[in-house]
C-alpha cells in the first residue's frame, strides 16, 4: 500500500544529511561542552557552529539564540521569563486565542500567579486584527505574544503590524513561530519581534532541540536554572547531538526554502481545490495568507478522527487538529474562537505536506478521500438527517419522533 | 598517545546497544508520539517501553515517572513544582549545601518569590546530618531536598534516614540522584523519598533525556506547560530517539550493574592509593560511602585546572570540581561548606572511572600524576613558598618584602 505523509506540523522526519551531522556526537565526541579539555572543546565548537547556523536562518546574532529542549519550552520560557523579569513594571499580559496550548496554559499559569491575561480575538479566518491589540494594551502590559503561524489553520499572522504597536507602546513582544519557522522566511529585525520560539523537528531537524531568540540587551528570568550553560540563562547539560542536528537543519532549510515552498504550495493548491469539491467541505484559516504546506479544513457532518483512521487504514497520515489534543477528543478552541460551530470544528481535517510528498500522493489522496467521506455519511447519525434533509424530505435533528415539529 | 577517560561525571559515552536501539527512531519510526496512526502508535508504545525499562531501574511504578530533557530540569521541575503546590501550606524549604547548581539555584529562585530557604550543612566528609535536618524542619517546611551522591565528592548521603525523618514530619521528599541512578542501585521505595531526579548521559544513555520519579499521589505544578504528554505533566513533542536511549541504558545499567560496580571500584581503590601516596595530597569526601568510580582529591598549592590541562596533554581527560561551573575558576562552594580552605579547594581534582576504564589507565595516570604535581610545584609561587618552608627556612606568603615578619 501507498504511504502517504501528510502531518508535516505535527513532526518530521529527520533530514539525511541532519542525522549524518548529528552520528558523530552519538559517538565518539560525547564531550561535555563545559569541559576544558579537547572532547568537551569539541562538542563546544559544535554548539557554536549550531548557534551560527541557527541564527542565520532568523537573522539574529548568535548570541541572541538560547537553545531549549523543545518549541514548548521556548514558549514557556518566553512567557514566564519575560512576565517575572518585568512584573514589578506591571502585571497584565495579552496573548491571542490563536496560540498553542503551549502558550494558553503558560498564560492560564500566569493568571494564577497574579498576573492578569487578555485574550485577544481572530476573525473567521484565524487572523487577529492589530486594532484588537491596540485596545488591548493597558499600562500595565508588559507582555503581548500572537503566533506567527498556526499550525491548526495555517494562518499567518500580521506580525509586523502588530509588532509595531507594542513598540509604539513600549510592550515586549514574542511570537511562536514553531510552525514557520524553517518553512518560510523568518526574519526577526524585518518582524521586529523582541523574542521568537521555534522547534527543529518542523523543519526536518531533530525532536529535543528548540530556541528561543531574546533580542539583545532583554532581561529573562530562567526556567531552568543550574549551571553556566547557555550564559546562564537555560541550564543543563547541553543535548549536543540535537543541537549540531537543529544547525545542520536550519542551514538546509535556508538554502532550500525557496524550492520546497514553491513545491509544496502547488502541491497544496491542487489538494485544495481537489478537496473542495467534494460537497459541504470548508477550508478552514486564511485563503492566502497560510504556510504554503498547509490545507486545513472542515467537514460538515463527520468527526474528524473517524476522516483520520480511515484515511490512515489507506496509508495516509493526517491530523485532525493540534497534535498536542489528538487525544483530548474535543473541538478545537482555535476553530470555535474563530467563529466556527462546534458540530462542524468536530469535522476538524490537516493535511500538512513536506519535501517528500510528490503529485502521486495528491492524486491517491483525492481518488480516497470522496469514497471515505461518502461512506463516513452514511453510517453518522448526523449525516443521514443531512441526506434526507439535502432531499427536502427530513430535518436532520437526532431528536426523539415525538419531540420533532411534523416535519415529515 | 593513550586516551584515557576519567571523567565520567561530566558525561559519559553511548553504549553501542543505547545507539543501536535509538537509530530506528532517528530514521524511519519518526512520529509525533500523539498521533493517532500506525507511526504515532509506534512511537507512543516506544516511550511506554522505555518509561518500563527506566522505573524498573528504580523501582517505580512506569506511571511514576515523568520524562523531562534533562537531570537539572528534573530538579527544577521537583523544587518549584512542588513548593508552588504546597505553598499554601508553608513557604519553608530546605536544601543541603552539597546540591547541584540546579538545586541551589532554583532555591535561590525560590526565595526571591517569597520562599524561605534553610541550607544544611555537612560535615568535613561532605555528609549531611540527619540531626541537622531534623533541628531544620519546621512548622512551615513543606519541602526538602538533598542529594543522593555528590558529583563532586562522590560522598553517599543517608537518604534512607533523612527520608525517615522527613515523613516523620510531614515533608516532602525530594532526592537529586543524578549522579548515582545506573550506577549504585537506587530503589524509591527502600529510600522512602517521594520525587527522585536522574539524568541519562550518567549511565551511558543520551544527553537530552532525564526523568522525575514523582510518587504516586502527589500533585506537582508543571514547569513546562502545553499539550497533554506525560499526563499533561511536561509539555512538548517527546525527544523519541532519546528516551528510547534512556530506557535501553536503565535495563542495561540494571542488567550489568553489579559488574560495572565492582569494576570500578577496584580501579578506583587502585588510583586513591596511588595518588594518595603523593605529598600534600588529600583525599575529599566520604572516604567509604562514595559513588564507587569515584575519586575526588584536593592537591595543596596547585591550582585544579593547571593540572587538568597537563593531564590532557598526555591524553588525560579529568574534571576539576563541578562541570557546571568549570568555566567559573573559582574555589567550590561544596568543598568551602565541608571546611576545607579556599587555598586547598583550588586544588581540585576529580577523575571518575567507567566501564570502559582499564587497569593499565590507571598505570598511566599513576606513571604521569607525580611528576605533573612536581612539575606545577616548581612553578607555583606558593608551592615555591610551600617548598622553602618545608625546609625550615621560608614562609610561603607573598607579601613584598618589606611586609615580611623578617624570617629570612
Amino acid at each position: 500500500m501507498r504511504k502517504c505523509y501528510f502531518d508535516h506540523v505535527a513532526t518530521n522526519p529527520l533530514h539525511p544529511q541532519v542525522l549524518d551531522a548529528m552520528l558523530p556526537y552519538l559517538r565518539e565526541e560525547f564531550g561535555n561542552p563545559l569541559s576544558l579539555y579537547e572532547l568537551g572543546m569539541n562538542a563546544r565548537e559544535a554548539i557554536e557552529n549550531a548557534r551560527a547556523q541557527t541564527s542565520s536562518l532568523i537573522n539574529s546574532k548568535p548570541s541572541e539564540l538560547i537553545f531549549t529542549s523543545s518549541g514548548a519550552e521556548a514558549n514557556n520560557f518566553a512567557l514566564r521569563g519575560i512576565a517575572l523579569a518585568r512584573q514589578n513594571e506591571g502585571k497584565h499580559v495579552i496573548v491571542s486565542r490563536m496560540e498553542h496550548h503551549s502558550i494558553l496554559n503558560a498564560a492560564r499559569f500566569l493568571e494564577k500567579s497574579g498576573f492578569t491575561v487578555t485574550y485577544l480575538p481572530a476573525d473567521k479566518h484565524g487572523m487577529v486584527e492589530p486594532d484588537a491589540v491596540k485596545k488591548a494594551i493597558i499600562k500595565e502590559t508588559v507582555l503581548l505574544s500572537v503566533v506567527h503561524a498556526s499550525s491548526e489553520v495555517g494562518t499567518i499572522e500580521p506580525i509586523r503590524e502588530i509588532a509595531k504597536i507594542a513598540r509604539e507602546h513600549g510592550v515586549i513582544f514574542h511570537t511562536d513561530a514553531v510552525a514557520s519557522t524553517g518553512n518560510i522566511p523568518v526574519d526577526v529585525k524585518e518582524l521586529g519581534v523582541d523574542l521568537l520560539s521555534m522547534a527543529a523537528h518542523q523543519f526536518y531537524g531533530p525532536k529535543g532541540a528548540g530556541a528561543l531568540y531574546v533580542r539583545e540587551g532583554l532581561r529573562i528570568v530562567p526556567l531552568i536554572y543550574g549551571g553556566i550553560q547557555e550564559g546562564g540563562r537555560r541550564a543543563g547539560t547541553e543535548n549536543v547531538p540535537a543541537i549540531v542536528g537543529m544547525g545542520k537543519a536550519a542551514e538546509l532549510a535556508k538554502a532550500e526554502m525557496k524550492g520546497r515552498m514553491e513545491h509544496v504550495k502547488r502541491l497544496r493548491d491542487r489538494l485544495i481545490s481537489g478537496v473542495l469539491g467534494v460537497e459541504n467541505v470548508y477550508l478552514t484559516g486564511h485563503p492566502a495568507d497560510r504556510l504554503p504546506g498547509h490545507a486545513s479544513f472542515a467537514v460538515e457532518y463527520i468527526e474528524g478522527e473517524s476522516m483520520l483512521l480511515l484515511l490512515a487504514s489507506k496509508g495516509m497520515y493526517v491530523a485532525s487538529g493540534s497534535a498536542c489534543s489528538s487525544k483530548a477528543l474535543k473541538a478545537s478552541p482555535v476553530l470555535l474562537s474563530m467563529g466556527i460551530p462546534s458540530s462542524l470544528a468536530q469535522g476538524s481535517i490537516v493535511f500538512t505536506l513536506g519535501k517528500e510528498n510528490t503529485d502521486e500522493d495528491i492524486e491517491y489522496l483525492l481518488t480516497e478521500f470522496p469514497p471515505i467521506i461518502k461512506r463516513l455519511r452514511e453510517i453518522s447519525p448526523f449525516a443521514k438527517g443531512w441526506e434526507e434533509d439535502a432531499q427536502g424530505s427530513k430535518c436532520y435533528t437526532t431528536f426523539p419522533e415525538s419531540q420533532k415539529n411534523g416535519k415529515d
